[in-house]
């Protein structure tokens, strides 16, 4: 691997943690816990994991002696920043507890367990990818960890590796299989402790006990620094309105901490459009109406920014896509019958009246799209349209239309731009280089107080790192039931954005003024070596959210 | 304007400067220049600004006492990073001559000066966009200085400002214009000088005594960045390939210093395409062809970068749009009556045998837009074809072709992105933050010395910057006789990639390695206070050329 001089420079970085985990630690262990909601349901699912207590990792004067062990560890889903410093901090955890411990990858994610697909983590390898970004060291995979089959084929390799815990680094529905894991090797007295780390660009794994996922700071610095360098090339330029899409399909965090960085003139937040039951239209009605009033101020300029999963947080397109995957799965050859030029009028004509409507005001593109890229199951692929083209085609319709009125006399060009893959594996930020490899450390000492079932926990981290608090925190406490094809099943809560919360408080708070007025923040590329105040700063929803 | 923790932190930044320009300097001429070629006609163009020795600075005890005067500065075309320091330099130097002397800002572009629309520079303006990215100090814009009339009007408010000298800070036909106006300015004994600095992120600016446009380096960084990030995440999922489009419409030096310094596992070359006669069939078959060897051993995915300029650069492709452009000027209305499911067969019916067979292999979607998108001339809008989405397409339908046959068995799924308006308005790196700084420095040094049509040249640039050597060319040593709009005009000749320099050949000796193996480098952002190999290093492309 050739490396660049930044990796070079970055391989030097000691990351930071908790005061109490640099020496030996006690465990204190804090009342019985209850699940979220649906308490009786979880608690009959999950007999051996249910209700243990919070724990927290205090110093201790004591060293203890701990016999080796080896030590699984998976990552599982999409890349996020720092994977690679939770695998660094269960390995210097582990093996400051005794020397002989391993540490074995899975490889490609959750699939290699069940295929036996593995490989040793030496000290070699791990010092090659402290504080780099990507999850290559041994791949991730989107393998659902569910069924009995697929957890005694993983005991029989965990079994031949003498593994005694295994670390499954994951989001939300991830640590929800870590915890059906659990709770079925402490039924069937495998002897194989399971834990849970919280990752997700996305931030929709969190709550009370759980500050953030890990790579959720990383991943929006990176995109609030092209978006604040966008912003910069609009208020150069004046001459484009940029719409700009947001990795975040579930949640709408990162569209929001994005918009608190860089002050961008319009910023839809899903969550807000399915409380309000906004339209399409409405949606594009507000755009265009910024528009407009930045236009009456001689402003031709601006951005936009949306979350990737706006789509289906729109009531009305929801409908739509319903009945549009009903109608076509019962009617497929005869739609494909349809002469191409005639197909659009014959989904119109096929549908209920509101939904006709609302399909006969898309743009050409994005209905065709509609009825054409389906899935295996036959439904329509939201993640493949272009929202941004959308908003950007529509808004400009509806200005034409204003004009046509006499309503608007503005100019309006766009420029489009999704933002994703490039932040998913940038380097880790300080502080996401220091959470991981704590909520790392904190997993093997999980594993040295014999848990299982839980998560590694590392808290009140807007504060200096040797403040910060570890611990564990039981993965059923995080749980509710809810329906999944067609199910009732006990999962991890997701944590939506809250519109009653601090952070879409600000925001709400301050968007009109940024809409009409042009207060672009600039926040330039993530630094690893500069001022305390530019390297070492969490995202300013947490800040918010912890009130600092 | 509210300011990030990283611009309040880099405002403090002092550029370096070649050592010379610290203190009092003096002027070394060297012997009279010729231009590059067609000296006889760029001779009898410039009379007045032909011939002109090189300059160069060097340090002098002596002391000169400068009057008081005022000097004007224009940002002309697209944003690069760094355009703000030019100015500050300009600014700073002015002052050290003489602290009454006067900057002033035209707005918006070249249009600023004939519409007479300016601002007075105040240090406290200057100071808030030192080391800042971006053109809004004092806006940028496109109008081309081209009229004598542009040139008169100009002249009222520079006479009005009492401005002695005006700097433009452009790309080569902005130098270009701005020759023709020193020109202009001389044989009419205005009395006022015109210097160029040498400006565009394209790199296509740059000859034996300009080393390199500024901007260049931090776009190409902040695009490296980019890349870098979805490598690893290429290499951390393994299931994508990802088609990257650059900006750069005239050149490759983005797309080839970008790939020197990210080693993809595909580059193409404008350049290269064009001296080897490639058709697009040719290109999708050689990427085909990296798919399928890459798929041969395991590794379904890989990295494609693509200048944004290419398809002017297939001859075949040219000749079709040639084909194309003139045969819908004649044929609009008819073609206009065709119906839509029969455009495609309407065009290629008209079309000559080998340009309808180019057409028939094109997607549909791109196809449709080569006969719909025209600009105001009738020509089509090359800018808006998405070359990635044209060739991701292409490629897979290649692919699935050679499935069919037996050739290939991979599996090939992609992911498409344009990276531009990202790295345009970057803060600039430390070379372009003290290289820009210097090239402004060094225009105000032009101007003290009396000069007129000359550019800001700074040179040794992979040195330290206090052994820079800063001095003045001639524009007119830049030039050469071109057709433009059907006349021959005297421009400065563009600088595309060179096959036989040493960055391409560096190139083309690694890519097959590249191409096989996974040899991603991952530059990471731009760091503004990290160690020295990290944080002030020139672009791979200088290194190469400069023999370093």
């Amino acid at each position: 691997m050739t490396k660049s001089a930044l990796q070079v420079a970055r391989a030097a970085y000691k990351p930071k943690m908790p005061k109490a985990l640099y020496g030996s630690v006690r465990v204190e262990e804090g009342a019985a816990t209850q699940s979220v909601a649906d308490q009786d349901e979880v608690k009959k699912l999950f007999p051996n994991t249910y209700g243990m207590p919070i724990l927290k990792f205090v110093e201790s004067a004591e060293k203890a002696n701990f016999p080796a062990m080896n030590v699984g560890v998976i990552l599982s889903g999409g890349q996020a920043p720092g994977g690679h410093n939770v695998i660094a901090g269960i390995f210097d955890g582990i093996k400051s507890l005794n020397k002989d411990s391993k540490v074995y990858g899975f490889l490609m994610g959750p699939g290699g367990l069940v295929d036996h697909k593995y490989q040793e983590l030496t000290s070699e390898i791990i010092d090659e990818y402290r504080n780099t970004g990507g999850f290559d060291i041994i791949g991730s995979g989107r393998t659902k960890l569910e069924t009995k089959e697929q957890f005694d084929k993983g005991l029989e390799i965990l079994k031949k590796l003498d593994i005694k815990a295994l670390v499954i680094i994951g989001g939300d529905d991830s640590n929800t299989n870590a915890c059906v894991l659990a709770e079925y090797y402490a039924a069937i007295n495998a002897g194989v402790q399971v834990v849970g780390c919280p990752k997700t660009i996305d931030g929709d794994l969190k709550n009370e006990m759980i500050e953030t996922s890990f790579g959720f700071d990383t991943a929006c610095k990176v995109y609030s620094e092209v978006i604040g360098n966008i912003e910069r090339d609009c208020n150069s330029a004046r001459k484009y309105w940029h719409f700009i899409k947001l990795m975040g399909r579930s949640a709408s965090h990162i569209a929001l901490e994005c918009a608190l960085q860089t002050q961008p003139n319009f910023c839809i937040i899903s969550e807000e459009v399915e409380a309000k039951n906004q339209s399409l239209d409405d949606i594009v009605t507000e755009i265009a109406t910024a528009v407009a009033n930045r236009a009456a101020n001689g402003n031709n300029f601006g951005t936009v920014l949306i979350p990737e999963g706006l789509i289906e947080f729109i009531p009305a397109m929801k409908a739509l896509i319903a009945e549009l995957n009903d109608f076509l799965a019962h009617h497929q050859d005869e739609f494909n019958a349809v002469a191409k030029d005639e197909k659009r009028q014959y989904i119109i004509k096929n549908l209920s009246a509101v939904n006709a409507a609302i399909y006969e005001s898309l743009p050409e593109g994005v209905a065709r799209q509609l009825t054409l890229d389906r899935d295996p199951h036959g439904n329509v692929q939201v993640s493949l349209i272009e929202t941004e083209k959308l908003l950007a085609e529509m808004v400009g319709n509806k200005l034409a239309e204003w004009k046509k009125a006499g309503k608007y006399s503005g100019k309006f060009a766009s420029q489009v731009h999704f933002f994703g893959y490039e932040g998913r594996c940038a380097a880790p930020s300080n502080y996401d280089a220091d959470y991981c490899y704590s909520l790392g450390y904190t997993a093997s000492a999980i594993i040295a107080a014999g848990k299982t079932g839980y998560m590694s926990s590392v808290r009140n981290t807007t504060a200096p790192a040797d403040q910060w608090i570890a611990g564990g925190v039981p993965v059923t406490m995080m749980m509710n039931m809810e329906r999944r094809h067609g199910e009732m099943k006990p999962v991890i809560q997701k944590a939506l954005v809250k519109l009653d919360g601090a952070p879409f408080k600000f925001f709400a708070a301050n968007r009109e003024k940024w809409a009409v007025g042009t207060e672009y923040v600039y926040p330039g590329p993530i630094q690893y070596f500069g001022p305390t105040e530019v390297c070492d700063q969490p995202t300013i929803t947490l800040k918010l959210e912890l009130g600092k």
